[in-house]
């Protein structure tokens, strides 16, 4: 069946939508491809919704080629199982929760892997039905503080999510290997251009995992590459610790005034001029930065926690907020300090911190705080700084902890050479999660001896909606959305010009033969202006434009490449079979 | 790619489930199409996501077919536009209603109507863009007070819900015959044995509106047929009026001690052998039977109401919560007597009744009871009642209500014979809305003399999920499940039994040549014996199983046709071709 567009539901706009933040989005109004709703949550109008179909296509057609079964769970959950886990509480204010008529706790699944391991427990019991992996593309809800960038991170969204179950470790290896394919093949066809880095499992509780981000400039993802090959979502690098230092000559620790050195900067400075050091100018790198947040655990309880780091990094609150999660992390407020008399903004040192202080703030530190290092912090005092204050010697700290940004240039933790960062959207995840489902709802089966064992699991995900916007935030230009041919809504847009009935005759012609050869084609058929078809046509994206127009008086059509921008004029009788060869390939 | 039992994620149960009401519910789930996974919530295993995925191609077919266009909208929705609908009031406790991290409020969408309404008023503006149709397959939310019969009745569920925008009625008119069309279309390609039935519009607020019923013993809805063809659901049959009758002559009414009679069958003995009537008995149709409910209405308010009608009926409490949605019924209680000293009873007549009487309860009767009738009825005194009560003399009711049951046999409406009545599952719904919604939400276009006409709609819905269902409770025998081949989650079923590996060999390379010819084809080689696969074969209900056997020594297999239990041999060699004939048709 032909589509026309006078008859297609959209509408285009010629002005940005007011809040769009990245292009995929603002072209995704424009084009009336999608429509907010409310915060984070939009609609899919027939054009978007062609393209969604075709990702869940690609997605279903790779999950079932590596033997894996689709299932469809509900949206709307009972709170047990998600109790039995913890997530009920773990999610957060990141989890929609709502009471039926009769008062039951409900929730709006997240991700299932509760109810994938209920399921399986219900109806298996033998190490003879693994490996299993099922799969689901079903609409999950997360009420996301920032939902942003359209359908790119949205409150209601749809993904495919998968689990593997088998019977030991080399099995749950090999499972996730096979999605590890699979979602290769996925992203090949998406037309993304992608890397796959070590993802930090984060709230998941899983050990081994990977991301496959798509690289974008504005993506919500930093990585970072190495000249080795090693690649990780930046959450997920580790910094090496340096061996620890010998302190023995370290001179001792010497209190100082230090007035007038309220940034690291200045601090450096005063110190340089007053308390020179003779083999090299102090840096910033000298200087312990101690910085409080306040972080709020998924039961309500606040605990006010001390990052100390060197003095020239900031500490990255994505990196942090990971290391802490379920814990979320908020600012550590005025009237945080005036609680806590032990600590002087701006002045505060390790004297003043850790678990057995007089503040009782627990102190951690970043990996490059080892014994033997000595610094210039803090003196717990306002205007005054302490130097060669040194680790192990005259303060410990409670732990470790790896939050520090890191940075274009930093080494590479597999000794490679200096690391390379860039942005990514996460488009698909993939976890070894282990045993800790399986336990929490006592998923057993029988092995070979008869005896009871507990499945290990994997869970897979891929962003099926925010492919959408991905692979637009990856193909558009100046001006409008460029669909690889896979994912375009049509394959071929018939564009008649003028007036001329023979025109529109020859063109409804040449869409009816296009359709009937199996070829996806929007006929332009409005009486509009050729600048305002021209306008749309690009601003649509389909891969493959014919112009029917002037040209049909010589024999002649003109056929565009979006991409590319190139046309060409092909004589009318060939119109058809030049274009399934473009299309097909 | 040919599924393998062995593979297969299904469990088939040998017993029924202990909650199942109905045969399709007790079938889905003992062969593995569905499992519950909440009150009204299931999970789709593999088997059952097919025939879900059958039902949806169908719908989608249909719904293309006649320029309706596809859309997704959120189920997640604001408040906002359902409340400028009255519907987040209206619809009472069968919302599913939430609030987000920021506490706004939002619902589960039950259907669409708010939300396609703005989509529309957002993108057009002319009558040159109408007439329109747009439709979604969509997960919907609904927390039914009984959700019952598996996913006969969910609280979440799959509809197709479509929309048509139109400039006047004509079109509407037009719109809503192009769907009816596409429905009966819809419904004959599913199998189902159904009757399209003239409906009450309900909490929709409209006017014409149909719908489409399986017909089914166990289904929930009643409807009746007459002789002339008028076909109604029975809470939409209006029940003609008589004509008035004179009552000049009537005799005066008198009140007459009646004791020991607390029935309507007791008073009506009591009557004849005390009062009788010249020209013949009295029965329980002189009777005037006052029947006293609770409404609660949308906003928590509670109000009275009482029901007269011959004592011969009863009151349908499905009609009557048609009549006065969107307020609920509940019973009038002790509670409720007590602070009602005017209301004796057993013994309530016209007398103590109606807005001006003592008691205020507001008073209305059945269509039957017409000027002049003469009634036998409640003294609201203790032991007595009254005779010779004359409507439109002594008595005048609030109004009229028609809510007494509808019998087998009662005149039809169209006056073409006796009604006959039949039970029936509602697949679909189509609606004439009307303004209502347009109206609520500003939803105007210029028409061709520019001036701004308001919007006339229909609705239009289809029952999924349900769909699945009705068709398992049409065609289920003694054996399980039994699919019309175009909902069948495969095609071909084949069937190695015994040990012998020439006959397993022989039956892969047959269920590859299946497969390789497009047809999908469940392979059972299971190391089972041939009891369990016969049985596990009619459970799952494909149409056609080929069984390799011992017959391949003969070179034959046996062709078994599910629904009519027939076998016949057929030479292996002639197998696939024999095959595809059988599922090609």
């Amino acid at each position: 069946m032909i589509t026309r567009m006078s008859h297609l539901f959209v509408k285009t706009l010629r002005d940005d939508p007011a809040d769009a933040e990245v292009p995929s989005h603002r072209w995704l109004v424009r084009a009336g491809y999608i429509r907010r709703v409310a915060p984070g949550i939009y609609s899919w109008l027939p054009l978007g919704l062609k393209v969604l179909h075709n990702v869940e296509r690609i997605v279903r057609e790779e999950m079932d080629a590596i033997g894996a079964q689709e299932v469809h769970f509900p949206a709307l959950l009972p709170r047990e199982p998600y109790e039995a886990t913890g997530r009920w509480t773990e999610y957060g204010p990141n989890l929609f929760r709502l009471k039926d008529r009769k008062g039951a706790d409900m929730l709006l699944g997240p991700t299932h892997e509760e109810m994938f391991t209920l399921m399986v427990k219900d109806l298996y019991s033998s190490y003879k039905d693994l490996p299993l992996s099922l799969y689901q593309i079903q609409t999950k809800y997360r009420d996301e503080a920032r939902p942003r960038a359209g359908i790119l991170r949205g409150r209601e969204f749809v993904m495919k999510d998968s689990y593997s179950f088998d019977i030991d470790d080399a099995g749950l290896e090999a499972s996730y290997q096979r999605h590890r394919e699979a979602y290769i093949r996925i992203f090949d066809r998406l037309g993304l251009e992608y890397v796959i880095v070590k993802a930090d499992a984060g709230a998941m509780g899983g050990s081994a995992s990977e991301e496959f981000l798509a690289v974008a400039d504005n993506g919500e993802d930093t990585f970072v590459r190495s000249p080795g090959g090693y690649a990780a979502n930046v959450e997920a690098v580790t910094v090496p610790a340096p061996a620890a230092v010998p302190f023995d000559d370290a001179p001792a620790a010497h209190v100082e005034d230090t007035p007038d050195s309220p940034t690291i900067e200045s601090l450096v400075a005063l110190v340089n001029a007053r308390f020179p050091r003779a083999d090299r100018a102090w840096t910033g790198a000298d200087t312990l930065k101690n910085v409080l947040f306040m972080l709020r655990h998924p039961d309500g309880r606040r605990e006010p926690v001390a990052v100390g780091l060197p003095g020239d990094r900031e500490v990255d609150v994505k990196r942090l907020e990971t290391a802490v999660a379920p814990a979320e992390v908020e600012p550590f407020g005025d009237a945080d300090f005036e609680a806590s008399p032990g600590l002087v903004k701006g002045y505060i040192g390790p004297g003043a911190l850790g678990e057995k202080a007089s503040s009782g703030v627990r102190y951690l530190c970043d990996p490059r705080v080892v014994t033997g290092t000595r610094w210039i912090t803090g003196a717990d005092e306002p205007g005054r700084h302490v130097l060669d204050l040194v680790c192990g010697r005259d303060f410990t700290p409670d732990g470790v902890i790896d939050v520090a940004e890191v940075r274009e240039g930093d080494p590479a933790p597999d000794g490679s050479g200096p690391l390379t960062l860039a942005r990514g959207i996460e488009m698909g995840h993939i976890f070894q999660l282990g045993r800790k489902y399986a336990d929490a709802l006592g998923l057993q089966v029988l092995d070979q001896s008869g005896r009871l064992v507990t499945v290990t699991m994997g869970s897979y995900g891929v962003g099926v909606s925010r492919a959408v916007a991905a692979v637009a935030e990856n193909t558009v230009d100046e001006k409008g959305l460029c669909w690889p041919r896979e994912l375009a809504p049509f394959d071929v847009m018939v564009l008649a010009t003028g007036k001329d009935v023979a025109v529109f005759d020859a063109a409804e012609r040449l869409a009816s033969d296009l359709d009937e050869a199996g070829i996806g084609v929007l006929f332009d058929d409005r009486k509009a202006s050729p600048g305002v078809k021209f306008t749309d046509a690009e601003l649509l994206g389909i891969p493959t434009t014919v112009v029917v127009g002037r040209g049909l008086a010589d024999g002649l059509v003109e056929v565009r490449d979006r991409r590319s921008g190139m046309a060409e004029s092909v004589p009318v009788a060939d119109a058809l079979a030049h274009l399934v060869r473009v299309v097909r390939g």
